[in-house]
């Protein structure tokens, strides 16, 4: 490969695919944003992700035989070696072979992550937590994500991608998760769980109105029952957090997400408090807690650095 | 170094001191254990231990010249780079530069390590974790010890010993922890907290005699209370279990320490509910939950291997 290889991130959503063309210093040349619709089925979730992957090449002025690789996020477990999707429950998808499908119709090597590995790989790269030996990264959204670099590399199981921190328990007998089980982090403090106990203190009904930005709003303007909801939760973050300094002794906690976005000075605040109260102190002391630095960049960014990596060009 | 070189594995508890030596191949040659007596202070502890590992070469007939190393593990974190303890409560040392101490006095490469970190690759290179890429070894015993061999290696921070799984969070503001914070895995699952328990169910005050083995035979005899309560202690720490899955998808558990060595099948069951009711099944179904295979050797051989490793010698 030449010194004119380029790379293509993919942020692949329940909601909105991303897609972002960077030079071999991952500079960003071209950026691309359409919404997903998961409910017209993989077929075409995959044909639309194909023709915004011809778009995005095309702005730049770039052929395929330009470019080193194409790295993917998936909101999702994906298996490790194969670059399948095991699951992706907001778009339908099970056991979609995505990178080979990819590799097939774009004719360059595809990698398939996780999308909250491809984020916390790419803050560790180009955000935050560069040069560390181990980030976690948290992300509260409408779940919590997490993923942790470990000695410079995504921290997986043999066969499968982990770090499932939305499923620790945090509640013993606690509230049924939408993974069928009880108590998990994700059924306490996700952006979900904030809304439906919103709700209730508000008597209202459609959760999908509250999102981020209007719990925000609603604190700025003084409303202590929310400030009260939203300060719970993500002081059980930080708790799960603690649990995660325990036993990983990381250098660095990024929060991202939407959640952190919107009240990223409350979640800092609650998340160290949580470390601080609930971890070793000779580990909590060491730990820095940082908001990430890259927002939606993160993984794209990450997902290109990682294929650039797989291919050993970094 | 010629192929004669013998390595000597320590594992200094708060009871009990054990020495172990060992061939290049890790045939056991001599063993020794005495009694540790933490109260006469850390100079004595040392003074004994060098006294202990002396006798150990004079008995097997070996000089300084011909070891390798000596590794050992000790029951509190540790510095990884300079292998200072960094405290061990049992003991009552605080920032005992330990690795120093005997590097001058024994005349040969000496490492330190925490006993549980020590244990656990102990059993993934000799027991039953070996060849995975992932074990995870939890050891509920007085308090609850968890260490992880992640890619061959002991998994810890930059500076620091981590896994300090017996501090993870069990139960939101529960019990209070040796530890001074609520709610440790420790308060509420190890023999101690068992022991609290089972006393206050049988109106009894001391504590230190309700050892692993009374409690076994209590169950053997027919004693529900003590059953129900053994088997609560088993599932929080199969709950705790279910956690490390979905975070680190590990190959293997390994189940070791006094309890599971005396209630070996009740562990094994608890356990293993605890981690198919509580992790993601993709990820429960792979792990493989297995009792620990080497007892008391484990910590000796996995200090003397680590030491041997450090060396370049494996």
């Amino acid at each position: 490969m030449s010194k004119t290889t380029y790379w293509l991130g993919v942020d692949l959503g329940g909601t909105k695919m991303l897609t972002a063309l960077f030079t071999a210093k991952f500079k960003l040349l071209v950026e691309r944003k359409e919404k997903t619709s998961g409910q017209d089925g993989a077929k075409a979730v995959v044909a639309h992700l194909q023709e915004l992957i011809a778009a995005t090449l095309a702005e730049g002025g770039i052929t395929v035989k330009q470019l080193g690789g194409i790295g993917l996020g998936v909101p999702g477990p994906v298996h490790v070696q194969t670059g399948a999707v095991i699951s992706a429950p907001n778009l339908g998808w099970h056991n979609l072979p995505l990178q080979k499908i990819l590799e097939r119709s774009c004719h360059c090597p595809v990698r398939v992550f996780n999308d909250v590995d491809a984020g916390t790989y790419g803050e560790f790269r180009f955000g935050t937590g560069e040069q560390a030996r181990c980030v976690i990264g948290l992300f509260p959204g409408t779940g919590i994500g997490g993923g942790c670099v470990y000695d410079g590399k995504i921290f997986t199981g043999r066969e499968n991608s982990c770090f499932e921190i939305g499923h620790m328990q945090a509640v013993p007998d606690g509230r049924l998760c939408g993974c069928g089980r009880h108590g998990c982090l994700e059924a306490h403090a996700s952006r979900l769980a904030i809304a439906a106990d919103a709700a209730a203190a508000a008597f209202r009904t459609d959760l999908r109105d509250i999102k981020s930005r209007t719990l925000a709003k609603s604190i700025a303007a003084g409303d202590a029952a929310i400030e009260t909801i939203v300060r719970r939760a993500a002081r059980q973050l930080g708790v799960a957090a603690a649990s995660l300094v325990n036993l990983f002794a990381p250098d660095i906690i990024v929060l991202g997400g939407g959640l952190v976005e919107a009240l990223e000075k409350l979640y800092l605040e609650e998340v160290r408090a949580g470390v601080t109260h609930h971890a070793m102190p000779l580990l909590a002391d060491r730990v820095k807690i940082r908001a990430a630095q890259l927002g939606d960049h993160a993984g794209v960014l990450g997902a290109a650095a990682l294929v650039a990596e797989a291919r050993g060009r970094l």
